[in-house]
């Protein structure tokens, strides 16, 4: 598949290849026709290409059936992928193998790329006529600076998309049974990044710390001191129910429970790695009924 | 299809599917030897059938091909799908065809099956052997009440897994070129509904009213008026920018931007209509530069 396509021209491409004819032969198992139908459909659409473009995808917490269609079908049609550390291995795997792969790294506080770096990779790839996927984990526009990348793409006049993806927050909530919201117990759910910036979280505690609201922390686990001590100093109970999941949704997700009491010790006696999810908050009770997802490892 | 397995053989049998060969397989584009593979591994998992089950299904924004695997896959080996008003129909036309469809409402303020029949339906479902898709728009741990559907379903022994969707914010913000969080704008986002009990929104407005916070109302529409004039009493500057999302991800999607102050007269003027999603922050200026998605309808 080296057909390369503008942005609207794609979008008719496989618009037709999925929500018509072909997907239904696709689904009726009629796996021969429903290739020559593509086939077909692509040729049709090979026409002129103008250049490169950039697709920003979210490629989701972890597990790889958790990719959206849209997702695989770009890490499919890729030139290039630039990956970040959050995307698992199991969803690099499924990346075009003639793609060249890149890796923009953002550990914590040692960016492999410093993002400016990043910014303008994108764009010099994109103007070598390249179809460039631009992969991140979880969702791109929360907390993945996806929104900084693409500034730079359409301030260039690159064409680019945006894909979104299962953000860690719902798949670590699904997988560990624990709803985000519930009528009982939660009627708000706030997202917010426990990255530390010289050594403080500059952060209003006391907008955060409201009853009937679910908290969930993304890259909390190095302030997990501060958090606990922070939302209960503004009026949380110390016995507010908190959860740990790591790795989660993959074979390797691990969760545990406790307080914001107790929750500083439980991550370092438990040997708790990132990447790991905290949510704070009554739901977190519910687990005890509504957990499903127990995997071996 | 119509083998039925346990939780612990289907998901034996769909990560031996998926994230092995078979899977190699179809992406080399060797179908045939794919399907084969496929079906002897079937085979293999076609042991005991111990009972009916069902899977709690995100179906994401509207956009079909916003699908994750897993829900699709579910959706195409289901007995019997119970959906909502919110999923859409280009994702309902990709149900198995053979399969029960029951649609189970939840119109604003006129539910179509009350939730405890829900709940119980589900429970009769199962017992009969089914394999039930319970199909809710978006995520179903975030204002779906899925977490209370499960709850019975744990209650009565019956087994289930959760299957997360891209939630409506996520979808909606891609898809209108509007990051949720944002270095120089927002640091922390908000999922709250907007929904009314007996004429008013009993909220925290104080602690939703923050600078550096993206807030998303889901199901603000009717009380567009009382969300606008909330926040602004309660610290949001009437320029606040704000955004309304309509049909968000679907070919008739529709974006409306203005302020806090200019929202309620927008939303009257315009004839916007549910489902539409409402995000609210500094990062709603960012739109102008990062829209994308401008669907011909």
């Amino acid at each position: 598949m080296k057909a390369r396509f503008k942005p609207a021209e794609r979008r008719r491409f496989w618009e037709r290849a999925l929500q018509g004819p072909i997907a239904e032969l696709v689904f009726s198992g009629r796996d021969a026709e429903a290739r020559q139908a593509l086939q077909s459909a692509l040729e049709d659409t090979r026409l002129a290409f103008s250049g490169g473009e950039v697709s920003l995808v979210g490629a989701g917490p972890g597990d790889p059936d958790l990719l959206t269609f849209r997702a695989l079908r770009l890490m499919q049609q890729a030139d290039v992928v630039v990956y970040d550390r959050l995307v698992s291995q199991p969803v690099l795997d499924l990346v075009r193998l003639e793609a060249e792969r890149i890796y923009a790294g953002k550990e914590r506080a040692k960016h492999t790329l410093p993002q400016e770096d990043i910014n303008h990779l994108l764009v010099r790839l994109a103007r070598e006529g390249k179809r460039v996927v631009r992969l991140k984990g979880g969702d791109p526009f929360i907390f993945g600076r996806g929104g900084e990348e693409i500034e730079t793409l359409a301030a260039e006049g690159i064409p680019f998309q945006v894909v979104p993806g299962i953000t860690a927050a719902a798949g670590c909530a699904s997988y560990a049974g624990i709803p985000l919201t519930h009528r009982d117990y939660a009627q708000s759910v706030v997202f917010v990044t426990g990255h530390m910036q010289d050594g403080s979280m500059n952060l209003n505690w006391r907008a955060l710390a409201q009853p009937r609201q679910t908290i969930v922390f993304y890259m909390g686990l190095v302030g997990i001191d501060i958090l606990c001590r922070e939302l209960t100093a503004h009026g949380l109970p110390a016995a507010t129910p908190a959860a740990l999941v790591q790795a989660g949704t993959t074979p390797q997700q691990r969760v545990l429970t406790g307080t914001l009491e107790s929750l500083p010790g439980i991550v370092h006696d438990g040997g708790v790695k990132a990447p790991t999810l905290i949510i704070i908050g009554e739901v977190v009770t519910l687990r005890d009924r509504l957990k499903w997802f127990e995997p071996a490892a």
